[in-house]
């Protein structure tokens, strides 16, 4: 039997016609090395974007619902176009949707979750064809379409390694794979030849943005073996792989993200579930909490801060002012110009001189810490925005280059 | 029980947003009338065009399953942007593509029929809300999309004005009606109140390009009560009904059209079966036929003449050339420069003084009338293109302006 390879392309590999061939290209390349090829695509450059803005000249709050409708369409123009392009070199496709490749979701507009594959057409075709599907999108079990929000069509990738027992699954980007710190700030960033999931789920989660948390997670729990590659050469790309030497010290990279505030109550009276009471408010309006510091200051009251995408700060802040009042706190204190930098690797927190170097490296640079935390496979602190830079450049000069 | 009406807008009721808005208050008044609306819709403006033009970048001759694929998305997008804008004017609906409102096709993509709609969820869906309809597209049984064809949203909207049993069928554009003649040729052309649905399946096989001879039909075998309006103003429109005074003379219009070739196979000889054989060979090679015309010029040999689109000559000259030579005919002529001058009517052929009034028109004009043909609703004659602009102005004075 011959062996699946599901590739993933982005929206940069086929953002014009001539990237479209290109890309069909590549993928003949595989099927003449013998795999059966499912290719999973996003929309094609600005489609999305074009999509949206089209949307909001109508609406400022369209319906969810009808946003998958109107989105959807833009992984569909991908899959036949693709498909089209790969009918000229000779190649037999299907395209596919992904209502006819039987991905089936919740019922979450603009955010669903996949449920379960019906694998069977894609099978069965697999046998003649190449199959394009269409990213990014599913049904829920009215037949109404559904998208899998950010990162949705790596999300599709994996599901779909995982559901028909792929050989691998690649994600093809513009970059050559996953490297120590952001290339675009970071000119000496390094590739990496391998990460584990655990290290790339961090990676992903702290902003390195070439692959979605959700589809790593998935990748890990279903074990699909995961390469990042550049669809614009031939280069090896990085390799997500399970296994991984926990004795040794691997420090994997840093990565910055500038969009978070930092909101601090002010002396707290320090009753028990107090702090339950605050983030199940916060967590029934759906607001994203990140980082959660509390601290005895005073005798019998506590500060307690968390961070939070700037962009949620319209909908936290009179949260958390009603709560302050109705529990006597203080005050309230809104931060939003912070940066959280993290160092991401394995077996970093039980070799305490990792830590101490980082923080050394701050203290050196007169960065104050706001917050820290810790976890198997990272370090963050939470420093004023304006130092973001520097902090991250110096990191990686001690962590990587020497 | 509440009325169902179906509403079909074209391209340029909604080739932009703020014209989607409009279509959107349109609709909304007739829900206040109490009706229960089916909306169905076109692309916007020059969606199609774009598609096709990347296809066209990838290949010459694309897969006619992909060009489905790819072209039915220009639908979507509108049906989930009217869908919007109604919710903006607080208005529930829902979108439903091809496929969700079970539109069945045979598997002709790119030219598919309807096979049978299964209307369940639409009724159950207009209890609560406007239903808004993909035009041009359904799915084979496959499960793969499938479009209509030319005037496919037209097909849509009559189709399921006939499964829906609905009210009426409202076809929206960018004119008033159905006229006497083309407005852009003739500035005094008449806006006509009603046309028999034979009357108005003539005046869309002759050119007249409003409504797509399909969907007449459609409505004629259903008895579908169709009107045709315009989507910028509120003046009434055209009604195709079904009872006419066969006894009273009515005409309607004059067409013209002008890309078409006459092709004519001179001195063949007269033998049983060869008209047969020739159309039989042009049929097998999917040639659209029009006119055709055998008469006995010399003892025993016959001229046989036929129109074709222009856009055919390419395939078709050949086939007539290779079948005059085996049949042992003089020559073909191909003229590649004719235009079809028709009147529309019912009872005209029965009452021989308008015949002869389109015929004296032509030759007071000194118009050289190359062939004739005749139904039951029309009068068709094929003339010098050259003249077909004054010869549609003349007639249309004659019986149209006196």
């Amino acid at each position: 039997m011959q062996q699946i390879i599901v590739q993933k392309y982005g929206g940069s590999s086929i953002k014009d016609t001539t990237r479209i061939k290109n890309t069909a290209n590549r993928i003949k390349s595989y099927q003449n090395q013998g795999y059966q090829v499912v290719v999973v695509v996003s929309a094609m450059g600005k489609t999305t974007d074009t999509l949206l803005s089209l949307a909001k000249e109508i609406s400022t709050t369209p319906s969810k619902r009808e946003l998958d409708v109107l989105l959807s369409t833009g992984e569909q123009i991908s899959i036949a176009l693709l498909s089209m392009a790969l009918n000229e070199i000779e190649i037999d496709t299907i395209s596919l949707t992904g209502s006819q490749c039987g991905i089936k979701t919740n019922s979450v507009h603009s955010n669903a979750r996949i449920e379960n594959i019906d694998s069977e057409r894609i099978l069965t075709e697999l046998n003649k064809n190449v199959v394009i599907v269409a990213g990014f999108q599913g049904i829920n079990e009215k037949g109404d379409i559904t998208t899998l929000g950010r990162g949705g069509s790596d999300t599709s990738a994996v599901a779909l390694a995982a559901a028909l027992k792929a050989e691998k699954c690649e994600i093809y980007t513009d970059v050559d794979g996953i490297y120590s710190a952001d290339p675009r700030i970071i000119p000496n960033a390094k590739k990496l030849d391998t990460i584990s999931y655990d290290e790339m789920l961090e990676m992903a989660k702290l902003g390195a943005q070439v692959l979605h948390p959700r589809s790593v997670e998935l990748a890990k729990n279903y074990q699909v073996k995961l390469e990042v590659k550049s669809s614009l050469n031939n280069n090896p790309g990085t390799k997500i792989i399970g296994e991984i030497d926990m004795e040794k010290i691997q420090i994997r990279g840093i990565t910055s993200e500038n969009s978070i505030a930092r909101i601090s109550i002010t002396r707290v009276p320090d009753k028990p579930g107090i702090a339950y009471k605050l983030f199940k408010t916060l967590s029934d309006n759906s607001v994203s909490i990140d980082m959660i510091l509390q601290n005895l200051t005073h005798e019998n009251v506590n500060d307690i801060s968390f961070t939070t995408p700037v962009e949620e700060l319209n909908k936290v802040s009179p949260i958390v002012k009603d709560f302050a009042k109705n529990i006597g706190a203080e005050d309230v204190i809104i931060k939003d110009n912070v940066s959280k930098i993290s160092l991401i690797g394995t077996g970093i927190l039980g070799h305490g001189e990792i830590a101490s170097m980082f923080f050394e490296t701050l203290s050196d640079l007169k960065i104050n810490i706001e917050m820290i935390s810790t976890s198997e496979t990272k370090i963050s602190c939470i420093i004023d925005k304006s130092h973001s830079l520097i902090a991250t450049k110096k990191l990686h000069e001690i962590f990587f280059e020497s």
